[in-house]
């Protein structure tokens, strides 16, 4: 019998350039702002995640979730990093929420950090390579702009979309991140610029392209019971789901979908008693600005062919049909890989207690997707006010 | 309430130079031997841990664990690379008992592999002090040799130990090595070999020091229920421990002692009502010959201060009071980071089913040790025939 789970602290750094703080000081700064928040003391937490993907080759640190825990106090506790690409961040979240349900221990820690932009823009896209399954589609040559750009034309092959409709995915998003004081580059964006900017693998154009990035962020989940009487202001976990997707371009017969995405949210669905109509908001992996529309479709929250229309349409933007990324997204608020999936939870948190920079009207329930590599691990977690419903 | 978790299939790659094979295939490799062996069917398994250390640095390739997880054909489950420098193998055998424990699946496997020997040695001397806390020992320029060396000067000052009696522990775990089919470097080693081998950071000498290695160990996991209706060889797991100590120095006031092996010792011993005079034999993490002294007096099998006479006497052979390492150890068997901790449980299934080449004789009860870092990540196993007592 698995025990309820709530969240009760978050914390987050800025992200973007953080030339003078360490990826151990990084994660620290997130880590400790959420055990500050949370309500509850240091030594109820008997377990650490800590999210990272390429720490190893960018700043030659590894474990971290020891040194992390060491730092921040906590006591001789079982300490893991998890890693599964862009979704590690997912994945931790995950695993402190399983310590938790599993009865293992009270309360658990969730942190995400990665720092990128250290290294020159194109060693970190060559790291980024990591994620790639190199014995399959090493040959093929291609880096992640490119197996987006793939995306992209599978997608026009079988929906037909326009530039017009991506590019309004990269609007909302840059003009969302401008309201979200943590984001790395908010803009003000227009269609004749997006056009204009360097193409880096075609269709895929810079402002397509979610930028590299420093930073991280933490949660600290825990039983109902004790939530509730830590904080007022504590986020209930619904569903919290981890799927596996083909590693390599050869198991995606299709890449107008990722199939790790579809099968993470129906399970997520069916967890929560929930519909896709039912959510007020999501935060998705828009890495790309295609990606956006191929998950929003997976997620079940676009009909199938429409995300561009919907995106051009305003749909997805905050007070439309379902806001998509109020936060501003991997595109605008940034993707320190191991920080991504945890942040979402951050961005969603705040976005279901009212105090988002950017709020949702009245959000009650909202969902999170974190996609690894070319689809090869993905995390949904629904996370819904208490009083909801 | 927690279930009963054994292990039925066990798989593993010889240790050693492995130049034709990537580290997936490597990893494969171990994962088919242990599923072919496990009784059960594919589908069964409900997730996949993968241990790995340093496959980022060394081969440019992360996310194993979903692609381990393609590979072999596992359906669309949670994988999951988990790392804590030296013990991520022990991490992954834990999280993968910790899985059916809970309840979240009927059947995990853990896969532990690295693949070291296609760099040069000093680069994958330098890639392991990822396992180092940079921003508190960076400075100190010390490296894993230089680290136990200090070990070594501590346990000496404070208990006085012989050049004679640290040999002993190179010369037992090298002859235990010939037996193993697995080893990579098994010898017959006299006390001159050793004393006129190169320094390599004094006292340390060569023979002191765990080798270089390429290698892969899987290991299938279930329910007891299951186990014992899927093979008339299944193992119980009675602990499954993971702890953590200081990531630096400055945490260590006396390096003759590893809090997080004293810490996962006791709560291993509590969780299966066992004393260290129950067991039969203990593989344990000698990366460096002075880091066994050390560890069987933190698990409690050796009196404090009396590792190097224990070792001199025989009394840690096999036929002594207590084998150690019977494998050969990682100082004869190999030290492929990720794949260790598995490893050691493949080597103590194969001692508790009276299978071993080098068999410690009526094997009913027996333990595994893996340590990362500098004591800052620990797992600590039991394992026990299930008709033992």
């Amino acid at each position: 019998m698995m025990r309820n789970v709530c969240i009760t602290g978050i914390g987050s750094t800025v992200f973007g350039r953080h030339p003078t703080k360490t990826i151990q000081a990084l994660a620290v700064e997130a880590a400790e702002a959420a055990i500050r928040r949370a309500g509850i003391e240091r030594r109820e937490i008997g377990a650490l995640y800590l999210g990272n993907f390429i720490a190893g080759p960018l700043t030659g640190q590894e474990v971290l979730a020891g040194i992390v825990a060491d730092r921040i106090g906590l006591s001789n506790v079982p300490c893991t990093k998890v890693e599964g690409a862009c979704a590690s961040g997912g994945i931790a979240f995950r695993h402190a929420v399983l310590a938790v349900q599993s009865g293992m221990c009270e309360a658990a820690i969730a942190v995400g950090v990665e720092k990128m932009t250290q290294v020159p823009r194109e060693s970190a896209t060559n790291a980024l390579l990591c994620a790639r399954d190199n014995d399959e589609d090493g040959d093929s040559g291609l880096s992640f702009p490119g197996l987006f750009s793939r995306a992209w034309k599978a997608y026009d092959a079988r929906y037909g979309i326009t530039r017009e409709e991506v590019a309004a995915v990269s609007i909302k998003n840059k003009s969302n991140g401008l309201k979200n004081p943590l984001a790395q580059l908010g803009a003000n964006l227009t269609l004749e610029t997006i056009k204009q900017s360097p193409i880096i693998a075609a269709p895929v154009q810079l402002y397509d392209c979610c930028p590299v990035s420093d930073g991280a962020a933490a949660v600290v989940v825990t039983t109902r019971d004790r939530a509730r009487s830590a904080t007022d202001l504590s986020i209930d976990v619904v569903a919290s789901v981890q799927t596996r997707g083909a590693p390599h371009l050869a198991g995606h017969p299709d890449l107008s979908t990722f199939e790790a995405t579809v099968c993470a949210a129906q399970r997520a669905y069916t967890a929560a008693g929930l519909t896709p109509q039912d959510l007020d908001f999501v935060e998705l992996h828009d890495c790309f600005s295609i990606a956006e529309i191929i998950d929003a479709e997976d997620l079940g929250i676009v009909p199938r062919g429409q995300g561009g229309k919907w995106a051009a349409e305003g749909r997805t933007a905050v007070g439309g049909d379902i806001a998509v990324n109020p936060s501003g997204g991997l595109l605008a608020k940034g993707h320190p890989v191991g920080a991504t999936g945890v942040a979402q939870i951050y961005e969603a948190v705040l976005q279901l207690r009212g105090l988002h920079a950017n709020q949702v009207r009245e959000a009650a329930i909202g969902l999170t997707h974190n996609l690894g590599g070319v689809g090869v691990a993905c995390t949904v977690n629904i996370l819904r006010r208490p009083d909801a419903r």
